[in-house]
């Protein structure tokens, strides 16, 4: 496989991207948001959730799988709290529109939780803390996904991977911010192994039969036939702790589906009985939480920043020069890439010359 | 050792407790709080958390290090949100009341959150989320703990066993309880092993070199003087997760002190820099979501009770029949102790006589 890299800048890259869902008909507010959010998980170094996913979004957009405008509702509404229906709407919109509002209940009443049904894929999950971030807040925001995880003592794919996002401000130059599923890996990771023909961690994913699965071709192909399952944070056991990120993924999805009387579990599989593809029906929760309200946020960045930096000073383990704290590896990856852009394969590229040629963009083929 | 049982009923346990904490100057309230908190863990089947920690919380009430009276006080309110400033009092009161003051803030305003600074150990992190759940609510409560964990390539104790406990109603004879740990294990556990001179499972924690560690006396001979570490749930390697569990750890960390300008880290061995011992100067994090604000309580309930009968359904892994959703377990626990009566093994036996002959309480020689 031919694995050479090219580079293009960030700011073409978003561009592209805008103009990519602009041409299927989202409009230009919204096509900005969607890749804004993108081209933060690529400036971040997470390259599963950012311009490698546009065909997908395209692909989908196209079908009517998801709605290119947003007509999302709220369906209840009290001064900290809302529950929105996302009527089948670009999830990163909805996401946006969703933390904003949780951003605003925050800022007058202290607190701001916001429930969302039927929505879809949002990107980055650590996006939307962030924008609380910005607003010198402590933002949180979950999601649920197709079944991928099995619970413990359980081999079927269940669960979704429902990552946990969690952002503060700091009195350095970049906020601490955790974004992690509450299982082991991700399908995104297990895909790049598989494109780069290395095998799969030993203790990620196990076989109808219990046993662990390495072969990550191997793993991809029973995901989609129920084969295989993706373990929770702890893996199998209950020694390793297995029942612990199985709690916290089942925690993610009670916020992600229960409170919004959405859809959980296999529901969200994305195909029907025939087979057929469907709505996804994804459900988020977002959560905001005004530091000011506790104390001057001057305070609490300097109360966080000491904590971090304590952590960052501890006795390193042999061979391991440095100790990191959430966000900060993803803080130096992204000053790498804004000097030297953004790794693009030579299978993203063929789908980026795909999408340019499909929706005449003349980006890349003049 | 003599690991004999002998069976005592919850209630004459309970009051036991009462007597005791009336007994060194605890207001009978406070004290049935502290009685009612501990039996809980009992009844659950969390030995390490019980009647097994009187003696402690008696020896500290006695030396001063916690305070009899409780002089918590607000210190920063808003609709929503509180600072509390614990004022070395028993962590069970001021938990209490401060996770009260959180629900009554969610009754009025949909949500409410309360960062406690001073505070002292108090007891099982899942008392507190039950609380909500009597109200139809979701309850969250964190706390931070003396150091004990290490960040991911580290070595050394230094994040406490940071608990996450999350609580919500159901449509089923008993509430969902997440209540664990960021770490895979915590010292009770260690202690448990050791005197039934069982191995340690080997991944549970690490020595100075960075190799797991699996003699339990060592283990704790090795923690005390900071040559051996707990490891996060997930591991020492990011390959297996162990970053997210350190994550998650941080965050409670952050939740626990940052908001409340409280103690953190080192600062809560509970030691000075002569080796006397000092207040604790624990923070907690407490959290109230009315559910009523996003849906019909009963909707909520059989939502997710049809989320968990779906969790328990799906296929098991080799060699299992049961797969269980938090707070099952210990549910089935109760029903068993509540028969039976709470397991007491020649150690705890010695230790309640112990305090009843100091405390002249004369239950068990009269």
């Amino acid at each position: 496989m031919n694995n050479q890299l090219i580079y293009k800048s960030p700011s073409f890259l978003q561009h592209f991207m805008e103009k990519s869902f602009q041409k299927v008909g989202v409009p230009e507010k919204d096509a900005q948001i969607c890749a804004e959010i993108l081209i933060t998980s690529d400036l971040r170094g997470i390259e599963s959730h950012g311009i490698g996913r546009l065909r997908m979004y395209i692909d989908r957009l196209r079908k009517g799988l998801i709605e290119v405008t947003n007509t999302s509702k709220i369906v209840k509404e009290s001064p900290t709290t809302a529950v929105v229906d996302g009527n089948h709407g670009i999830g990163m919109v909805i996401g946006h529109q969703c933390m904003n509002l949780a951003i605003q209940k925050a800022q007058e009443f202290g607190l701001g939780a916001v429930a969302v049904r039927n929505s879809t894929h949002f990107g980055i999950d650590g996006y939307y803390p962030l924008m609380a971030v910005n607003h010198n807040m402590i933002g949180m925001s979950f999601t649920n996904a197709r079944p991928a995880v099995t619970p413990t003592f359980g081999t079927l794919p269940t669960l979704g991977t429902n990552p946990i996002a969690f952002g503060a401000p700091t009195d350095e130059d970049f906020p601490f911010l955790y974004d992690a599923a509450t299982s082991i890996t991700q399908r995104g990771k297990i895909e790049v192994l598989n494109r780069k023909e290395k095998p799969v961690f030993d203790g990620w994913v196990i076989g109808e039969d219990g046993k662990p699965l390495v072969d990550a071709g191997e793993i991809l192909d029973k995901l989609m036939v129920k084969e295989a399952a993706l373990l929770p944070i702890g893996g199998a056991s209950e020694e390793g702790g297995g029942h612990k990120g199985y709690g916290l993924s089942t925690i993610v999805e009670i916020l992600s589906s229960s409170l919004q009387s959405g859809t959980f579990l296999f529901a969200l599989s994305g195909f029907d009985a025939q087979g057929n593809e469907t709505r996804y029906r994804v459900g988020h929760f977002f959560f905001a939480l005004n530091i000011e309200n506790f104390l001057p946020i001057e305070n609490f960045k300097k109360n966080i920043g000491a904590l971090l930096r304590d952590l960052r000073s501890v006795r390193k383990y042999p061979g391991k020069d440095r100790i990191y704290t959430a966000g900060e590896k993803e803080f130096e990856t992204e000053q790498i890439i804004r000097e030297q852009g953004v790794p693009i394969n030579s299978n993203l590229l063929s789908d980026l010359k795909y999408i340019d040629k499909l929706l005449e963009l003349g980006e890349f083929e003049p």
